[in-house]
């Protein structure tokens, strides 16, 4: 079985045993992402990059991923074949050409 | 190759072809998750969770995996490593005798 | 002395007295506000609009707008000045006779 | 009437003539005011505090402002009440003595 799979796997099994999918919507489960998306934010704020610490990183990232992958579940998306697409379509507003070296948006370049 | 590999390797791919690296510092990269996830949330905005459009859906979603993806190479994390030790972590928080059912956070429980 | 203005002059007084404008760079400030209404919208996860308790949504809701302040101070913008201006813009986006009603966006409408 | 009410007004009356009350309970306002966030830390990504362009940093402030507004409206809270008693509450949380010039959270103090 694939990494995502199980990935997948194990965080229905938590999810069912306290049969909590009846909360998870994919509205709540997205609101879950961009929570846990500020939680992991708040360990850059007011520092540098270098400073957040690594061990809370992993933690508050860990939870970007979990609502994540039970959204990419809910939806019965492919994450690979998703990401694979993205890059693809992003290929096209993003030529090589006009954005190697910029980190301007593709609307100004 | 697993699943994940392959998506981070093309993440770099594209990444490295653009010279974007110099760009993406882990306090940046976490920006881009939580900006991506503010923009996955907007699909739901005023709406059901059933309104939501699966194609936009789909895209939003990617573009928080791939900074969610970039961020967890930066720093070497293995994502199902990280996402496995935090649903070990939070079943500590969460036993199911306690939290069955309810949607109480665990402080509150 | 007008309302914003008391309120901006006791926030000031705060971060003053505890030396903190060094870390309030604009952009620092902006996470701020991310973070904040992050936690925030975590007062109504996998919860009804009616549900969340207003005393947490009073201390949360404060802190977006304690920093949003911070911001508009940092670039010495007039905060009714910018929201009326907002509102003016909006009306062209979203004319009376197309929008009554709907909660589409002005790209859909 | 001050500042503050005049913006509220303002608010409720472009909402009202387009009917959309019926769209703004509060746990989706609490969404729209995480994602004009997510709209306005897109300014600042890859980028130095100094380079975000303030003319488009005016316009999502302003947008989370009128979020923040409307909720405090829907509640019916003060805002300079809010606030005001919140620096009071930190003030607790930060004692000067003890937060003075650093950054760190009141629970690392």
């Amino acid at each position: 079985m694939k990494d995502i799979d199980e990935i997948i796997e194990a965080l229905i099994a938590f999810r069912n045993e306290r049969d909590w999918e009846q909360f998870h919507n994919a509205k709540d489960l997205a609101l879950g992402i961009s929570i846990e998306a500020g939680e992991l934010l708040e360990l850059y704020l007011w520092k540098n990059a270098e400073e957040a610490k690594i061990e809370k990183v992993k933690e508050e990232l860990a939870d970007v991923f979990a609502y994540a992958f039970l959204l990419a579940d809910k939806y019965k998306l492919d994450v690979k074949e998703i990401v694979l697409e993205k890059i693809s379509k992003n290929g096209e507003k993003y030529p090589v050409k006009k954005s190697k070296g910029t980190a301007k948006k593709y609307n100004e370049l």
